[in-house]
């Protein structure tokens, strides 16, 4: 039997979150779960990792275009990939949730399902421990994502040495293309976004469009690198050219990419890769998914194949916000 | 000198970055501050504790009633609330803000402020030790909020027994009290909240507005009652009769509540008291400002003076959202 429809403000917030606690994973390292005033979570070093993340209808996604599944998913991958970005394990999240009264259930059911979905593909054991339900004009998702660093020490953006290789994993370049394929072929003649024409963009180029709405961050290379040896690594959110200017300045290097190994200047500059970008001592046998781009240097910046790289390059939440 | 002001658009999300880390409380479990991917925090006993709470232009404050200081307030208030109600020292929080581009960085500076010192004045040690940033048509704050449980069992709502105590550390009726002085005194003839008002009202009724607008819970009283042996503990968020109600059903007990005790009707069903809600086993001397309001008997569900009290009570955010 199929539950019922209905609104959020039809039901009210008990029955709603009873709808949706059935389809959130649960975390192994859950010791006190949903339903008190607070979870309590398994710290077993003695440390936690936490991050945050939100993600707001208009300048984040747009309905037209994500599917509840995919903001789901999108909410947890993008925040898992801020925890393994430290070489930590994720273990749990919990998930705040602003909506308008008119919004039906079956859109945070699609949430719930995204959020497990990608919990379980891309970090099995982790899960949702808690959360909140409000209402707002605008839908918002605010995830706080959790992670057990198994003893290790993190892995910071400042630990750069010269010398060490500059490693990718992941693809730089397809959620900026995914994202560009959705600006230019699925809005209507208004400038609106369109759902139709956005599930014809996404069945014909579903690579792009997929690791724009729905990416997997390869999330097991952060622990790998974190074993590795890594010296430095954070997650590529606000592009390539800002994100390893980033390492450079916290460790106090300067940082000299390949292009021809970066690939596409979309590569250099574009938002939202999720990649795992990190640094290795030369001697380290690169895991998981890893490939060199570079390499560190003495001095300060970033350089693209020797020569000063200036441009500002990735988003900015109140500058890019319209695009 | 004083630094200019500015939009959050036109200063862009770094500079306005630039302008609040110096203002937030430190953590005294910060192991990795704000800056990385992720912040590492100190769990001494291997558990942590985590709630998550948001607040949002419209439902939850309106900005011609609330300064940018009670808003950041009032966020590490009610979130710290959660933590105690566990019997746990709170140890830091995580900030996600969504605000238009429009918005001008004092209102942020000024958040921070009202974090900050509502952590100082109520939870000393506790800080913000991460945050996130975003760009929103409606004003967002979610906080999630971390304790530690110094190596006691968490205080749930489920181990209340017959023959408990029912107590209370808190006013219960201030805060919804301060709502309705508002509703009717801080409203212009069309009915929009008005600044104006609202500052003569809160002259003439400082205890009880401020108690909505900067609620200050009894936190010490969260781990006094936990070391006191309390059997159940909540945060009474959403009315005395709704919350009283939720230790009922989770521990499979009847609470019978003395209206005598408990005060005004408003006290039984006004929201966002922000008391301390427990029970103890009936010779225990109870701890700060716990007073007694009923008794935990046999059965099931709530009842006042012996009678069945079945009325909804509280607050519905879907429901009572314009109100």
């Amino acid at each position: 039997m199929t539950a019922p429809g209905g609104t959020l403000g039809e039901l009210g917030e008990s029955a709603a979150l009873a709808r949706i606690f059935p389809r959130l994973p649960a975390s192994s390292a859950t010791l006190v779960g949903p339903g008190d005033d607070a979870a309590v979570l398994a710290a077993p070093d003695g440390r936690f990792v936490v991050t945050t993340d939100t993600m707001i209808h208009g300048p984040d996604f747009r309905l037209a275009w994500s599917s509840p599944h995919d903001l789901g998913w999108k909410a947890a991958a993008t925040n898992l990939a801020d925890v393994v970005a430290m070489g930590a394990v994720p273990t749990a999240l919990v998930v705040a949730v602003a909506a308008p009264p008119s919004t039906d259930v079956a859109l945070l059911e699609g949430l719930a399902d995204g959020l497990r979905d990608a919990c379980e593909a891309l970090a099995p054991g982790c899960g949702v421990v808690g959360g909140d339900l409000s209402s707002s004009a605008t839908l918002t998702i605010a995830v706080t994502a959790f992670g057990d660093l198994q003893g290790r020490a993190p892995v910071l953006r400042s630990g750069a040495r010269a010398g060490d290789v500059v490693a990718v994993s992941g693809a730089l370049d397809l959620a900026a293309a995914g994202l560009e394929l959705l600006f230019t072929q699925a809005v209507d003649a208004a400038g609106a976004p369109s759902a139709e024409l956005a599930s014809v963009v996404r069945a014909a180029h579903p690579v792009e469009v997929d690791a724009q709405l729905a990416p997997t961050p390869p999330l097991a290379d952060g622990v790998a690198a974190a074993l590795a040896g890594a010296t430095a690594m954070l997650d590529v959110s606000d592009g390539l050219a800002i994100d390893a200017r980033r390492i450079a300045t916290a460790s106090g290097i300067r940082i000299d990419l390949d292009s021809a190994a970066v690939g596409s200047p979309l590569a250099l500059t574009g938002g939202e890769a999720h990649a795992l970008l990190a640094t290795f001592p030369a001697d380290v046998a690169l895991p998981g998914g890893f490939r060199v781009i570079g390499r560190v240097e003495a001095g300060e910046g970033l350089s693209v194949d020797g020569r000063d790289f200036a441009e500002r390059g990735g988003w900015d939440p109140y500058r890019d916000g319209d695009r």
